[in-house]
């Protein structure tokens, strides 16, 4: 166990001002477990509460930790907890309902307006040492599934939960809008649904490539093509319009080139968020009962990640592109907002920066 | 049998140009069946072709028969038909697909592009008085069934495939947008499904007393109210967010209101149409996982509606607030623009005026 | 409150040994609350332990309060209850889940091995003056619902997930097989689903006419046919095979008649259990692809039920044919024992008598 | 074009009664084409039809051309068809619909009670040089997919309409139980819709071995164990109980074996067909909600297996384990009856015998 006061955090305290400071290390209550974190992957919405100091109605009122995309290794348990015990490797979901309300009961407990998520105003995250959360909610890693692997179950889980809404099958072809890290992972898990084929649209060439790396069959640099041209690209690359589109940019245009794109009785699943407000073609996707539909991050997926993980029918590994010790986070965090490489991970054991 | 040349018909021969007039009385093929017909009621998007000679992409460039809801009585059949005999009365399903393509292979004919379809420029609709349909998609009317009630199935299957596509289920709570026909036969199918409360909104009072008598739970006259506040409005009646709404207006408002009305992880369905291009708040929908469905006419509602209507367990008839001899369509048509009542029903037999 | 000493309670000790006895009024925890028992069902399950002294793997080896169809009013909280208050009237949802498993977090916590379970060993059920419950699965009833209306949610709820699990939608012909108390819910279950025709058999007369006056269409009481007979006529009644059929006997000859008579397609929903092995035609179910699914208990009813026992859309109050106070419990169970009537409810309110 | 009477099929007369013959030509309709076939699979129905001469219902009262996993080269149109020409190469789906009944209009053509079938009585098979079909049910194949993988598409589709009506799907473990060509074709299907772990048993150790080539993670060679005990050891290979079965033997202790060792909540697929009456425990899957559910051939599948093929994400040319000229047809049944190898092929056209 670590002395008191080592628990170095990264912590926002207003937009702007990100901080390293230590804190207390936390007491697990009755059915939580007291952490030693592994990998931490940063992600674009810690960038964001850094930067802006809010998300939408989200505001940071007081110094949060940062940090959602973990992994770590138990190291104390509650009196009620029977199925982890210290020394357990394990992956952290970090969304855990407070109440068992009707969207909980129906098992869309992602929905529940009272639910604590890591790194979401005002709950804390988990980006430093010590780290103490719902017991239920640690996943044990099997031995062949690295901390990384388990850290990247987070965004890999917003794919899972985005091809299940969008309903992704045998045979699907799938349009994938945009490139960045959430859409490389939807074109990985399309593939493992059994997608026949995938096209990814993105500005850039180089994030193109890494999707071609990781199971694109087509991609598209978009330049300044109107959205149904996109649309038009894409049908004519698959040989036809795809049932399912996974909208990644939240981009008022690319929305629109998802809707033209999609072929009637499909699907379009808006995982990207932008402004509020956004103009579409909404007769054409009535007409031809394209369906519309959102994703809020993710339920029920970390057995299923770390089932396919443990298979090694999928390989994250390729998306982890930079790792930083947690003592360098401020630089971590630098290299993350100027959008190079694709998985910036943060390394929190100061005794094992293995992946 | 009528004589030749004694087949009147309505016919739309370009925008604002409408007249009563002879056409020849069709040869039924051998899948076909002639019908005399019977009970035809004037749908807005009749009213439409005659005003703008066109709808979206379908333009009037020959002269049209109008009319898709229909009834009418069997007086001849093909060589290959075997379920119907002269003399049996039916209700006539307006799409007939042309081809076995995917959309009609997995069940969901209605979005064929190649359908026939009844009143949709190039096809004749059936505002006349012989009409050859094909025999699969008439359907035998119970003696317990009127000829009108046999006509209204068309609006009916609209609010069927509607409630369907919701997922409109025992207990649901329900917010239909709009209180015109369509809105009304929404109403009628949501309460047959079970549906706990159904509330609607409309501008017109009396539109919201016919919605009363049809079985909607509560009414909200609209006036200048935000979205947001018609949302707010609609939740405080019902005691809580509707699962399910059914935007029957088309205009952008009532779109947004719809998206801030209905209760995350819940539907909601565009049965109106209105622009092209519309501003919604697309991340609200997303973010709730509210997913918005839109629907093009419908399909497997015939025999859903006949069993419903034999059952004597929803009653249609009071949709229907005024008739006219065929021989008056002109006048018909003028009461159907001037939004007068609720279903204009043209009477087509000169020797049977019943309902 | 009541004196210590004053909960009267009826309990089962063993086989054939029923006893009313006195027992500790109990103290709410911090999520539960203490309530005053005003009506409580006997259920089949319940005079089956009494005169078995198990279901199944589930032995009585302690002495057990019977009693899960219940309704009561709140009479103290507990300091984390928030939603509820003294004098509240509220029906019970018998199974509240111990640990938030797979089966809890994916909506089906029914399916929960470890689930809590009223007057299921070794939990004791709710037939007695004062009973503690989980505040979260007690439900408010709205003053237009009455207690014993709130008790006859739980055989209700069991309709509910059969029709529900059926797939009984809007058109639905639906086979009942058994016109005992859950085959009557089902009845009104399907029928308020919009089912368009119900036919149920059973052996007795009296029985098919309970069915009817709840709203089966069509009855066919059962002699000495064979399953194959028995699925004619249903066909027969219904003018079409039905597309769903919902099994409340667990007989053998009754399962075989279910899945002959079950169109091609469609589903057969067991509801009612008999010999653990049984015989059954499983190709003839297989290569039409009739499904055959079970049902466990229920989950996510009791707001469904609510709502609509609020809306007045359907009358179960003929369901109750004998009423006794609490201490006549022993007369009770005699009487239900015998098969007299449909529903025997218990008062367990001494000042308060009322349905 | 061949000489007329150069036409050599497979004929089958009576039970035992298995001829080589030459049948004339035929010409094809408006909407049908003329096929030299290529490459057609034997099936073990084939040779049930010849040992026994009837299938249940299914009774061989004329001469009947075996066959029905096949495909060839379009060698004439007839006039209504648009999208195949002389020399495109095909697979073929043996079942057409006669008519556009209820199942046909929901997407579940093959449940409808008219469709014709290839080598079903009374409809001829397409083992022979020259055979027409309905031209919508000849799908083209692309150039870098091979005549015995079109072929191959039948008994692929099997699994695939097999593991889509058991809901297989990301991180799913399944067991299939039985080797056989059937067996192995569901577990090809279910690892490429995303399953994370495929077990499966059989009596052979040489057909488990060929299941391990085909991507199995487990196997289990069953011996004189119980149906509970195979169970026990599904659960324990896979670490726990499958939420998924196959059932591909039909044989009364496996379907048992099924019912044990799904997962409360999951689904027990029956593919396989024994005797019609089977004793079950059904009141183990009821009260656990294991859905059993048959499969009757497949819809919908020949589009999607092409795809697949396409993108070379499934290998199914282990699966040909035999070939034999046309000419060599009662031997390459022989072959087949002794039980040797996986899937024997027939090459027919007597100028091509490449895969």
């Amino acid at each position: 166990m670590a002395a008191p006061g080592q628990n170095l955090a990264v912590v926002v305290h207003r937009a702007g001002d990100l901080r390293l400071e230590n804190r207390p290390i936390p007491e697990p209550g009755p059915d939580e477990v007291l952490l030693r974190m592994h990998s931490v992957g940063i992600c674009g919405s810690d960038v964001h509460y850094w930067q802006h100091g809010r998300i939408g109605d989200f505001v940071v009122k007081d110094p949060m930790v940062l940090g959602h995309e973990a992994s770590g290794t138990v190291v104390k348990v509650g009196s009620g907890v029977t199925h982890l015990k210290p020394g357990d490797r394990v992956a952290i979901e970090p969304g855990v309902p407070r109440e068992m309300d009707e969207f909980c009961r129906t098992g869309r407990y992602n929905l529940s307006p009272t639910i604590f998520f890591c790194a979401t105003p005002p709950d804390n995250g988990n980006l430093c040492r010590y780290y103490k959360h719902s017991a239920s909610y640690c996943y044990k890693l099997p031995d062949n599934v690295t901390f990384e692997e388990g850290a990247l179950i987070e965004p890999l889980s917003v794919g899972i939960h985005a091809c299940k809404r969008a309903g992704v099958t045998l045979g699907s072809k799938v349009f994938v809008s945009g490139s960045g890290p959430i859409g490389l992972v939807n074109v990985l898990v399309a593939k493992m649904m059994g997608a026949a084929a995938v096209v990814i649209t993105d500005l850039s060439a180089s994030r193109l490539q890494k999707a071609k790396e990781v199971g694109a069959d087509f991609t598209i640099q978009v330049k300044n093509e109107t959205p149904q041209e996109v649309a038009s690209k894409v049908e004519s690359l698959l040989g036809c319009m795809p049932e399912i589109t996974v909208e990644c940019t939240g981009v008022q245009a690319c929305i629109q080139a998802g809707i033209y794109a999609t072929r009637s009785g499909g699907t379009l699943v808006l995982v990207g968020l932008g402004p509020e407000m956004v103009t579409v073609p909404i007769v054409n996707a009535a007409v031809r009962e394209v369906d519309i539909r959102g994703i809020f991050r993710y339920c029920n997926t970390w057995p299923v990640a770390i089932a396919l993980l443990a298979s090694k029918r999928v390989n994250v590994k390729p998306l982890v592109t930079h790792r930083f010790p947690l003592e360098k986070a401020l630089e971590a965090f630098e290299t993350t907002k100027r959008g190079e490489g694709v998985k910036v991970m943060l390394k929190c054991d100061p005794t094992d920066h293995n992946p």
